[in-house]
């Protein structure tokens, strides 16, 4: 029976800086070391084998893999990085301090571009040194392909792609698919997974370092779906992430 | 132009304890972590970018994959995962001491196992449960492709496919080629990218952790190869794995 298990990565430097994140490649923080390796013990705890990963080209969602892969003794597990599970790109808010951001334009308007469906943040300067058009790691993507800043909505659509294209082919032969990402990517994935509507996804907070465990029928829809922890665990997960979702 | 970048795995838990190792996957001991990092590093002071990794389902190997990544900043390079670039199979001989090996048949016997070009090792009975086909890794393989212990020449003959398929088509494309091994699948590698003769490999001695960068012709053949290291460093690893080649 084909299984799906997704895990957010857990606290990077900038989580800690309160820093908008969104293709910035930021480090985890030891905490969410700690995350990696305890959702890599989780899974180890039910005995379960994987049989291939995939996860963004950012290195706090790839470190989370590998750390729960070498938890797991399962290093030998075929991987496959793609930049369509990055986190939402955030546009010119990347970088900058959340409370600050909030100051100067407004809370309300800081929680539309964290928290709406379908509005973009502004966008990124396709001339600033940071855009990922100069970005070696996107050389091979078109420049209709590269975002200057996303919506959850724009970051589901370059999402399925991976879905449709990789993980799903590898579910339907039976595999037990780990995919190792983003808040935001992981949404989208949620999303489209449990046929959530847009009002519902805005409330949608995936925790930290939890693996969520979707048990799927043959032809993939969800019949199942837990996360490795004790409900409170998962609850008060939630909870710390529900302020910073989008980060 | 391409260019191919080949590195021994340094030392593992079992050098340390001079065991066979072979398929055996053993970790990489902490002064094994320590030479993965500094051939990062020796990468990075070059300014090398890496397109594409490739490296064995064995963890000394990938391990040193990833430190190298990390250390070089590149954990988003797509990596693959071969078992044709593991370890010479050491056969019956796996998890003995090489001392007592050499007491119980004779050192010019374990000379020839470990040596020889063509002589494979005791073969590792098909029921012993450390056989490979008992392995979930090597689940996709036929029986006829699990060795039950092997020459250098049978490793060399399984390592080329690899080659054929998927690292020369990397390198055709112009794509700068990290390959993360073994003393033997790489001594394979180097014995036919060099052409040398089956006495000249016998001779040959890949230090462990030192770069090994090769500039390739378009149609693959080398131009030059150099290591990343001074050369009395060079002359001072090798002979320092001469001795445990094959290891």
């Amino acid at each position: 029976m084909p299984t799906l298990i997704l895990v957010r990565h857990g606290q990077s430097d900038w989580n800690l800086q309160n820093r908008f994140t969104g293709w910035v490649d930021v480090d985890l923080a030891p905490a969410g070391v700690a995350e990696a390796r305890a959702a890599g013990r989780a899974l180890s705890g039910e005995g379960i084998g994987i049989d291939r990963a995939f996860t963004s080209v950012l290195k706090r969602a790839i470190r989370t893999l590998w750390l729960m892969l070498d938890e797991m003794d399962q290093m030998w597990v075929p991987v496959e990085r793609s930049w369509r599970l990055n986190e939402r790109h955030y546009g010119a808010l990347q970088g900058l301090d959340k409370a600050e951001t909030a100051a100067r334009h407004g809370a309300g308007q800081v929680k539309i571009w964290r928290r709406s469906f379908a509005t973009p943040p502004p966008a990124l300067d396709a001339a600033d040194p940071g855009h990922p058009r100069f970005e070696r790691r996107y050389d091979g993507l078109a420049q209709s392909e590269l975002p200057s800043g996303e919506s959850l909505e724009m970051t589901l659509a370059r999402v399925l792609p991976c879905w449709r294209g990789a993980i799903a082919p590898a579910l339907a032969e039976g595999e037990t698919v780990l995919v190792a990402a983003h808040g935001n990517s992981l949404r989208a994935l949620v999303m489209y997974l449990d046929g959530l509507s847009e009002s519902e996804v805005l409330e949608l907070n995936i925790p930290t370092g939890l693996p969520l465990v979707y048990d799927l029928a043959e032809d993939l829809a969800p019949r199942s779906s837990r996360y490795l922890a004790d409900p409170a665990a998962v609850a008060a997960a939630a909870r710390a992430v529900a302020d910073q979702a989008g980060g």
